[in-house]
């Protein structure tokens, strides 16, 4: 039995995200799953680092499966994307050791969130980025952005759906840069609650339009009450960029998307 | 009457071409003549600046139409905007004189042609770039792009339906630029034939691959026929970005697209 860890880019506006409990509706994993089945001809398993909405899309999505089916990485990739649909592609395997875990080996998650601030709404990636028509107080928002790095309980941003057992999560980075008509917030966390990233995308929605300002964030953490916050912003622009994992596992290192903003870095 | 000019950003895929003469498929220029029929309250003819084909998208398509309607230009945008699919967005508007028209009086069109180079397919974006697999030679294209520049017959990169009674064409620039996986040729000429830049991409493809070498482009000239030329390249990754007027005219300047590329220009 081999493990392999593959890398997935996948749009998710035709998915009822990552993952998915309910019958009749499609999830990404459930899509990947049932194809890499009949490459390898036996039921296949796959374990994703995290579970992204409905809607939200994902650029290097890692995840993990096991087969005896003996193929070459080049068989693997093209026998599954030859019969993927056109919105979700494998983009790299590589053979791994059977205690990589692509869930409970990552210790970071990382994603990217592309607002695009234009008087009129785009028609070109009207479903890949979020587009606010008032104009956005980009140096406000930056600032406040810097608020949530650390160590922070996150009740506040967090969905009532959401199963995690603790709302403590230790935010490594947030950073809001901008480009052109675009705003990129880039997030990474050990790990992020229900609806997190959205909602403090949210957040710096109500702070860019002077609904609020910086201090509030302080008010909306003091609260832990998801109702002191403000809206979840929609899964349109959010993108699952990379997951972290011990340097040992020598995953191949991707170039951070969604590759088509290519921003210096 | 008031004539008024209007710049379109539209996403081709689901739609026959700008214009089309087939019952029971839907063009774009129809598509927004019955919303802005309705917003207007009588029948509005749209004329524009170039015909795009069936999957082609555009950043800024000029158009024109006639209305004795009265409408500010945030009621014209907004009320039109709100009707139509998402995959159509009038961008601007501006009140012109009566002699202008889109399509007679510009005096150059502008395409940029969007190649994805990488080894695996995209998933974003999919139907918004052209993916090619295999290593392009981008130098060799680069310098045989501008090979097109200037006054040359086109026969052999027209498509067998074209319509146009002359096949002699100037093209002031043809240049092609890299950007990580993303290659973008700029090409801006005084018109274009049927599937005249997809013919040309086709080529600069061949050439890239080693298929055939810059000077094939002067054998393909002399022929004087469609057939001497390669394949045609498909229509997702071209876009129509810009048409020219007379500055008398006094339309908006827009930042060229596609936007999501953002390179330095």
């Amino acid at each position: 039995m081999q493990r392999y860890a593959i890398g997935i880019e996948y749009c998710g506006t035709h998915y009822r995200g990552w993952q998915t409990q309910q019958a009749g509706v499609v999830s990404v994993q459930e899509t990947i799953e049932q194809v890499l089945s009949k490459v390898a001809n036996h039921p296949v398993m796959l374990h994703g680092a995290g579970r992204t909405d409905a809607g939200v899309h994902a650029t290097n999505m890692v995840a993990h499966f096991d087969s005896p089916a003996e193929r070459s990485d080049y068989g693997w990739i093209r026998g599954t994307n030859s019969q993927l649909p056109k919105d979700i592609s494998i983009q790299w395997i590589k053979r791994v050791s059977n205690d990589f875990h692509a869930r409970f080996k990552a210790s970071s998650r990382r994603y990217r969130y592309v607002i695009y601030n234009a008087a009129q709404r785009p028609a070109l990636l009207y479903k890949q980025v979020t587009h606010i028509q008032p104009l956005l107080d980009f140096l406000a928002m930056q600032q406040a952005a810097k608020k949530f790095e650390g160590t922070h309980n996150f009740e506040s941003f967090r969905a009532a759906a959401c199963q995690s057992n603790q709302p403590v999560r230790h935010i490594s980075h947030c950073k809001l840069s901008q480009h052109g008509p675009f705003m990129v917030l880039d997030i990474q966390a050990d790990g992020f609650l229900h609806h997190m990233v959205r909602n403090i995308v949210g957040c710096l929605l109500d702070i860019g339009q002077h609904v609020h300002n910086e201090a509030h964030i302080d008010t909306i953490f003091a609260a832990q009450d998801r109702k002191a916050a403000g809206m979840t912003a929609p899964a349109d622009g959010l993108y699952f960029i990379q997951a972290g994992y011990d340097e040992i596992f020598n995953l191949p290192q991707v170039t951070l998307g969604p590759q088509w903003l290519n921003w210096p870095t």
